[in-house]
């Protein structure tokens, strides 16, 4: 059942129920260039937009030159927070961040104004001619002094905890000092990581249209169409169902869009309302590295205990995220890195503080893994820790303490079902093959001094969707509509990024009315059409979206059905293949004519569909209760060689095993696993982003450096065990955010087994290897 | 509760529930300019279309320079018949005209290529290097010589009854010959009615730009996106879910975007499908005037008998409807015309025999009244010569044979609900004076010489909607959805082309879920929104997408009950003008709140509505049964002075008096009588194109005279008679087209009043009139 990357393409089909590794249906479109990206879209008359941004890192404006440029020839408008119409403010959780700085500037390249103008060139040149005059301050940069308490005010005490404590989580189970105090095997270990950023193929971009009744038209590339409609609504001061988002074709996003795009919609959609004009509005490379939210840098400390055996006893943990200068989804992020921070095993013993912390840098937001891999890194290097303490294989020290079913989670979760977790270990360590290589390498380095072999291995457990941090958000609307001639139009509100959710949708759509893949047809995802369908993170389109379509077609089948046993004249049928056959019999009817029968007879071929997925018993004070309504599961096996007189690291093989329940397209998955494994080893071993005061020293991809074909491993081994989910639609659960989260740990741990010494902060860069090597030597 | 032109508009309301007068919901997009139509959609990189149309009346093409052209700089693509990747049709109702001729030509300006031209300069010039030789044949102009059996063949055998009859319909019922023969007073006349072009505001125009998974998206002005869907998907061989067709602001229509668009976005859909680029395609009025379909002229004998009390006894009649060389919709005109050629009037009596013919003359199709004023203009006028010869008034006349509750029409349908016809006569009467204008009009007539004043009457039964002749057609479907802050989102497949659709729908639904008119918002109409609502023509579209919205509102309210119920605490509420009340107590919550609630509940608060309506008992064969499910009413009485020196008439005042059930929103209905009211003294008195050798002379709006505000009366009184129609929304029924039915007849018989001479032709321009009067004196 695995796939390997050079596996040749014979086996993709283009039909596609579910389980069929089907092609993607936006493939062709995307190949061609014809997808239409926002940066394509070109409105007649359409304004340029420029956002006045911030040169100081803390500070007050206190002089501008707006009211010249005002009269400037090709500039159609400038605005300020005081001419927002509706509320100043960049819905994401609070309300912290306003749409325009009204004077207090708290990071560098903070928006204060937005201008449009006529012009693309006009609007390049236009950064030159604007003048803003500050009151500079001492920012507050580091975390750990921001939380001082004579440490200038950065949080807004109405968005606080105190000071400048954005949030302070915590989990208390059992009694963790004690069980440090009582076990023979206690680890620690402090960890750091960095800004990672999102690197996604295309930048932020957005176009805001006047549209009937007074309203606006977003088009633009984004995660989530409601969240952009919630922020035009309330910058503007319109009701809900004046304001029209579609996504439009999006080149990655990786959680970099799950926030931002709010914030050009709402600068985009100001514009437009003021002069009437469609306005334009893309970031340029440099200004979306620099301004947009990217993975919170981290600290984190562990405690581990076990005893003699290695079985885990308690882990006691703190966390420090920094958010930035606002909040967006830092609670969020926080809440996801508290409930993982003990990974997919057994912990009797409990302690997690999680804090997120307020500076003058950039708002942090979502990520792929959103908070989980600054713990996963920690825990994971804490087990190779207490693997090395206790002298026994890594592996089989998670198979120890790996959650079963059964088992309980940190939040007291009892998982019941689709727990694969040890079967994704025990695959991974057999296409591996581990125990042989680990003896290989053992000799290998015995005998070789310039290049050591390492083999590590990460496993880790994913919440899928909003779980109790933000259930409200757990639904999803779809609508469907079976035309004359038997094909199939439908509608959802979850996004296609790349990420491969339109093939699984349509592959779930086919699937649940028993036609062929090219026989559907999704519908641009635009927010008049469905119902709030929640945003598209968490690895919850598929699980979501999936179950709102088979509902809806679950409601229009029966029509259909009426209809063909009309003409087959037989009880009880069923449809397959595009085909109704009756159940009692050997007739058969093609779709196409039912379908045909049904319009002829003014039968309603159109049904709308609906999901949600609540979570039970949590309980917010004491972090106790069902925290997700279900996890999914991956182990990642890396092998690497580590130059030893350069710091290089070379990864020779890496084994992903993942159990997202039923794997709807094998195909899209496994490539979803593959860009995720490379995004992971770029995050712990290259990506990094220099800053000094504040300041993104260099916001371009050529000191940013993302990994490339070359330095992830041409022996790429992706496998999927099924624990299939029963609630998913076809078994399904959630897939995207996994791969990341679980190739990192594998690396580090691989690279720390080559060198026989641990590396506490991302990036692993050359020099952070050798110095370790070195220091360890 | 009549309202005169000259009413102010200080009792115009934004707010709206059903009944009130509200402003039209589209009036500030469309008085700003903001809306944007067809030619102000300008797609990046869009190619411009341009029709080779035939310049010969009859013949075949022999020779041509378009591989010539295809290497001409800037031409795109060139496409004949040849190219058409799927059926070479324009289907309407029967198969029977080409996309592009293949060879064979039919009429003056058929298409017989397609050029897609870079530059709308250059594509204006490619006119004049284009060169198409052909075999010229002696043309089939008249529609009688067309039906002799020495006639060349202009029908095509497989789409005709034989030689060059397109079709032909029968009523007969009872005995009419001898009905005649038995009756004390028998009239008899021909009668002849011209061309009408539908003289829209804004010219035919579409706009096919390339959509996702290999399909076409088309956007343009026109009435029937399903239609329009239909004719791309055949002729590009495409499946319906890959079109999706949508409406834009549409400029007027009057039928004449019924059949139409599906020819420009087959064509611009081609070329698009061609080259891979957005295709551009408007006629300009020339174009749009000569080849665009019109009303059908006609010629139609009538024989009506009567008793010496004026009882009608039995109407015989022959009809000539001239189809030019394809039939679009004539089939269906014809029908209209065969059962509606006796009017709102008891006949015992009655034979109809109607035939479309072909002859090789631009293609007629619909237009507003749809086959009725041809046979209205002479029932009415066998009525006066009636009246003159049993020596009653007028309006006597018709009372005592006018149709009510319990009666039956000449297809033997029994009216029961809804039948306003008598009191929309006495309505007229008395609103006009009716006895002593006539009184006055007699004395002025009979001491004046180069002024005649006259006054005529005209009555008129519509049948609202498909009704027999396709009943396949009469669904529509609704998809609404509410937003979390109480706001309303709705769509529907009826369109807006200027008929104030938008405007009644949005009461409608605002009425059916109880909040006010500004809390709606109708999405754009688009084919892949809501499923086949069938076309947006026979005064259907308040009926029929109206009882969807109601359908789907009811289908969503129970969960807003539920919701409000809980919060409320109250067994039984309703919601009223935003506030959803306790039946049961004093409790009121708002319906925002109780939104909001919803939506963190996760309650699916979106719903997907149905109408459909059939009629009962046709049968085609016979024409006896239900020929339509309801029908709409109007009388119009006309004042008139004429100039008996130069034939100049000159409308002193025009009242018209409407059932269409209850009015949902009497400003916009009371423009609509005015406006359909000024179309048909247009048509009875102006509007008239030269013909030569079946080309149009000047198809332009210096010698098509369509009346201005100057030529229709400033007097104008319009009036509503409400026989409510229970099974439509809220009681109303259709109105659209009746305007037009009723007032050219009253005008006519105006004319023939004032002067004591009938006129058995329109337009009666003012030599015909002066003819008459010199005739008859």
């Amino acid at each position: 059942m695995e796939r390997r990357r050079d596996d040749s393409n014979d086996e993709v089909s283009v039909k596609g129920p579910v389980g069929e590794g089907s092609r993607r249906v936006d493939a062709r479109d995307k190949v061609t260039g014809d997808a239409q990206f926002a940066a394509d879209i070109f409105p007649s008359g359409a304004l340029t937009a420029v956002v006045v941004r911030s040169t100081v890192t803390r500070g007050r404006v206190v002089d501008d030159n707006f009211e010249e440029l005002r009269e400037m020839e090709g500039v159609e408008a400038v605005l300020t927070a005081e001419d927002v119409p509706g509320e100043n403010v960049v819905p994401v959780i609070e309300d912290d961040q306003p749409a325009l700085a009204e004077s207090t500037v708290r990071y560098d390249g903070e928006p204060i104004a937005l201008i449009a103008v006529r012009g693309r060139r006009q609007a390049d040149q236009i950064g030159d001619l604007i003048e803003v005059e500050y009151e500079e301050e001492e920012p507050v940069l580091d975390p750990q002094k921001s939380l001082q308490e004579n440490s200038p005010e950065v949080a807004q005490p109405e968005f606080s905890e105190g000071g400048n404590l954005f949030t302070r989580l915590e989990i208390d189970k059992g009694d963790v000092d004690r069980a440090i105090e009582d076990s023979p095997v206690v680890v620690e270990g402090e960890y750091e990581t960095g800004y990672q950023e999102h690197a996604y193929m295309e930048p932020q971009g957005v176009v805001a249209l006047p549209a009937p009744h007074g309203g606006i038209e977003i088009r633009g590339t984004m995660q989530c169409p409601y969240y952009v409609r919630n922020a035009v609504s309330r910058v503007l001061g319109l009701s809900l169902n004046r304001i029209k988002v579609v996504q439009v074709a999006t080149g990655g996003a990786f959680g970099g869009k799950e926030d931002v795009p709010s914030q050009l919609s709402a600068y985009a959609a100001l514009l437009s309302h003021a002069t009437n004009e469609p306005v334009k509005l893309i970031y340029d490379r440099r200004e979306d590295i620099k301004v947009t939210s990217k993975r919170h840098p981290s600290t984190v400390r562990y405690v581990t205990a076990a005893d003699r055996d290695g079985n885990l006893t308690g882990v006691k943990v703190g966390i420090y995220l920094d958010s930035g200068a606002y909040q967006t989804l830092s609670p969020a992020v926080l809440w996801r890195s508290l409930v993982h921070a003990t990974g997919p095993y057994n912990v009797p013993n409990v302690k997690v503080v999680a804090r997120s912390v307020a500076t003058n840098k950039v708002p942090n937001g979502a990520f792929r893994g959103f908070g989980s891999p600054q713990v996963i890194f920690p825990y994971e290097s804490q087990l190779e820790l207490l693997a090395e303490e206790v002298g026994i294989d890594q592996v089989e020290l998670r198979k120890k303490n790996i959650l079963r079913p059964g088992d309980v989670t940190a939040t007291n979760q009892r998982l019941e079902k689709s727990v694969g977790a040890a079967q994704t270990l025990e695959r991974a360590e057999e296409l591996s093959g581990w125990t042989e290589t680990k003896r290989e390498y053992s000799e290998w380095n015995s005998r070789h001094e310039n290049v050591k072999k390492g083999i590590g291995v990460s496993s880790v457990m994913y919440g899928v969707g909003m779980g109790a941090s933000a259930p409200i958000l757990d639904k999803a609307g779809a609508y469907v509509k079976l035309e004359s001639d038997g094909s199939l139009t439908f509608a959802v509100g979850n996004t296609e990024m790349g990420q491969g959710a339109e093939t699984v949708l349509s592959q779930i759509a086919a699937e649940a009315l028993g036609v062929r893949l090219e026989d559907v047809n999704m519908t641009e995802v635009d927010t008049s059409r469905v119902p709030d369908s929640g945003p598209t993170v968490a690895s919850r389109a598929t699980t979501m979206s999936g179950n709102a379509i088979v509902n809806a077609v679950n409601n229009l089948k029966p029509r259909i059905e009426r209809v063909a046993k009309e003409i087959l004249g037989c009880e009880s049928v069923s449809i397959e293949d595009g085909q109704i056959v009756c159940e009692d019999g050997d007739e058969s009817v093609d779709l196409d004519e039912v379908a045909g029968e049904m319009w002829l007879n003014n039968v309603d071929m159109a049904a709308e569909g609906w999901a949600e997925k609540g979570v039970k018993d949590w309980d917010p004070e004491t972090a106790r209760g069902d925290a997700y309504f279900v996890f999914s599961y991956a182990t990642h096996i890396t092998k690497v060689e580590v130059d030893t007189v350069t710091g290089k690291v070379n990864l020779t093989q890496h084994v992903a095993v993942h159990d997202s329940g039923r794997i709807i397209n094998p195909t899209t998955a496994a490539g979803q696993v593959e860009g995720g494994a490379a995004q992971g080893i770029g995050f712990a071993l290259s990506e990094d982003l220099a800053m000094e005061g504040g300041k993104f020293l260099d916001p371009d991809f050529t000191n940013y450096l993302v990994p490339t074909s070359m330095d992830i491993p041409d022996d790429m081994i992706v496998d999927f065990v099924e624990a299939e989910y029963p609630e998913g639609p076809y078994g399904a659960k959630g897939l995207g955010e996994v791969p990341l989260m679980a190739s990192h740990g594998a690396v580090i741990n691989a690279i720390s087994d080559a060198i026989r010494a641990r590396i506490y902060s991302y990036p692993a860069t050359p020099e952070k290897v050798l110095k370790a090597y070195l220091d360890g030597e």
